[in-house]
């Protein structure tokens, strides 16, 4: 793979600049407000959230990635969610843009708004647009800029999760760079994430939005922590042509070579998120190979990585395997459980537990070993075909309930 | 309501006897087997798990319900689930029926089997044909044998789960009794339950088909503990005739009477699972009114009851109103949620949350003392049109994850 991982995040491509200042949004004493601004117009594609009940901020960017021409910045907030606010929530949108349009000398229609945290308050709009001069002021290409947005836009996260890659597009180095926040309410579809990715890459919001379309169902699609779809979901791409690449407007090699990388990037911010599931210890991955179709293989993987007690057992290290092919059963795809074969894997080694329609006789003690190592695989062959498709998620720990239990108050 | 509610469970029925005694199929100290026994052969109907992953006895009950005649007896186990066992599941089926047939003198396609417990587990067949021996000897028509039947089928119950209800059918007085059990791996289509009733009502098989089929969709089918479906979920109801009322053959008002009494068990049963969730400490009754259809009222109110994040939010006691949004707005139903109202309601008193996009400006300690209440009901009207459902589920909490962090072992 032509992929360089390299450090940084959204500030690591050419001609962007950011920033992550305090606001007193809703938290205090940590920065909660995050600007991500490009010095040249940028292509934009997005995929939002398939709640019915989509927040202000998630209508507003909507119309803009569909109606709109280019963007230049993007301005979030930590803390509240801007969520069923009714009028006065795209009220205070069409403020936030207009402010920060006004501070940066550019058009509101160029503003894009992240909001993320508890649903049905209202932004102290007057923080808003204080925070913003601040955001403004403080914006730069550097990677320490980069990194505090990265930590602006965390709520219940305990880490921050920003990645960058570099390729070679036509003799010309072309950056990839994103951030992406998330760690409960988190499923599917999209999960409750806001992600942003800037690139220098020159190429045509056509194929942009193609591709961002392709990686979503593969990566966020794919992470779960709760099974509960976000009102907030987010993900931006931002394309400003700064690495003076030849434009990418065909899909030749040069577009799948973007498109890896763009994969890798999406699927890095994703596994990260599932990793930092709100009281998680362990990130599972849920490998299913050998499915009917694509479709399927996707639906199996996930329907074990949402199950609440295959979470318990693996948060328990407890090999309890019969969740998982009922977990598969009740996914709503339909296999034959006698030819499926399943087993358990992680930097500790590998136990295989199940075939042939019977539970086969492993080390107790070797599985729990596998266990309890911090990234866990669990691998299933359906036996039906050539798809495969991979899902992640975490542990079901105590800490999930304490911290939902009490989180608006 | 002509539905008069007594004491007892499955042998408060004339024709039917029970017991429960302690085999030691995976406990000790307790009763883990229990059996069924009518004395006149039954009409049988019966509702099983969606999952395409099915235990062993759940596919031989559904070969005799499907093609059998009248059966006689049900013998159940608790402790160990029998599922994804091959075929030497299927063959520990035929032996169990074989010997409850012996020393009952009946067919061995008369005897009914249920499991529940860990799955992946091989029966010790010995302990079970000596715990049917003791049943055989043991069953009584008595209130205290069908107890111990009740008491005999749990796995992480708490509580015991019976209810019994008498009508008059043609002057006659007709009697239903039933037992269920279910806790964990507990969601829709069926939940990880067993529940066996009786009655001693004279009535067609094709009727009471029919009428299991309509009620299972509205009671055990709408409550939600994990959103886990198990490999077990069996509903079993047997009809042996001896109250002697006209024979109820047509759809006229003794059969709607009859209906009605039936589904009231099978909601007061399907409450108390819902209850005695692993864990909980709350009843969370999520009732949906104003849908467009019937199945967008049940999406909808199985969406709510289902997130994790209502769940662990009512545990805290917080009015965390804006989850019960979202919850909806995944639920795959279309709606308008600029007009949908939203209140919580309990013993405490009522309190109205949410209504015309925004929410009210409501008193958050009176809020608290409603979520506080053993039983809590949110109520949703959607203004969409006339149809409404009811789905129970019940709160997330600590306990929950311990349980089940630590089952199999």
């Amino acid at each position: 793979m032509n992929i360089k991982k390299i450090d940084g995040g959204v500030t690591a491509p050419k001609g962007f600049e950011a920033a992550g200042v305090a606001a007193a949004i809703k938290y205090e004493n940590r920065k909660d407000m995050a600007m991500i601004y490009s010095l040249a117009p940028a292509q934009v594609a997005g995929s939002f959230t398939t709640n019915v009940v989509k927040a202000a901020p998630v209508l507003w960017d909507m119309d803009i990635v569909k109606n709109g021409e280019t963007v230049r910045a993007i301005v979030v907030n930590a803390g509240i969610a801007n969520a069923c606010t009714g009028k006065q929530g795209m009220e205070y949108c069409k403020k936030t843009a207009a402010k920060a349009a006004e501070l940066l000398s550019i058009n509101e229609k160029e503003v894009l708004i992240g909001s993320t945290g508890v649903i049905g308050v209202l932004l102290p709009l007057a923080k808003i647009e204080a925070g913003i001069s601040l955001l403004v002021k403080e914006k730069e290409s550097s990677f320490a800029a980069g990194k505090n947005a990265a930590e602006a836009i965390m709520t219940t996260d305990t880490k921050m999760k920003q990645a960058a890659v570099q390729i070679t597009l036509g003799g010309k180095t072309v950056t990839i760079g994103g951030m992406s926040k998330g760690s409960g309410m988190i499923h599917p579809n999209m999960c409750t994430m806001l992600a942003y990715i800037t690139t220098d890459a020159a190429i045509s919001k056509e194929l942009l939005t193609d591709m961002v379309n392709e990686i979503v169902k593969d990566t966020y699609n794919m992470i779960t922590v709760d099974g509960d779809t976000s009102t907030n979901d987010t993900l931006l791409v931002l394309a400003n042509g700064q690495a003076e690449n030849p434009l990418l407007n065909e899909k030749n090699d040069d577009y799948q070579t973007f498109k890896n990388a763009l994969y890798y990037i999406n699927e890095e911010l994703a596994k990260m998120m599932a990793k930092d599931g709100e009281g998680a210890t362990t990130l599972i991955e849920m490998k299913v190979t050998g499915a009917a179709s694509k479709e399927d293989a996707r639906l199996l993987a996930r329907s074990v990585a949402r199950s609440s007690l295959v979470k318990a057992a693996i948060y328990g290290r407890d090999a309890n395997w019969g969740r998982i092919l009922c977990a598969l059963g009740y996914s709503g795809v339909s296999f034959n459980p006698d030819i499926v074969s399943l087993c358990f894997e992680s930097a500790a080694g590998e136990v295989k537990i199940f075939a042939a329609g019977c539970g086969l006789d492993f080390d107790e003690e070797m599985a729990a070993k596998v266990l309890s190592a911090e990234e866990v695989i669990i691998k299933v062959d359906m036996k039906m075909g050539a798809f495969s498709a991979t899902a992640w998620g975490c542990d079901l720990t105590e800490e999930y309930v304490k911290i939902n239990a009490d989180y608006r108050s």
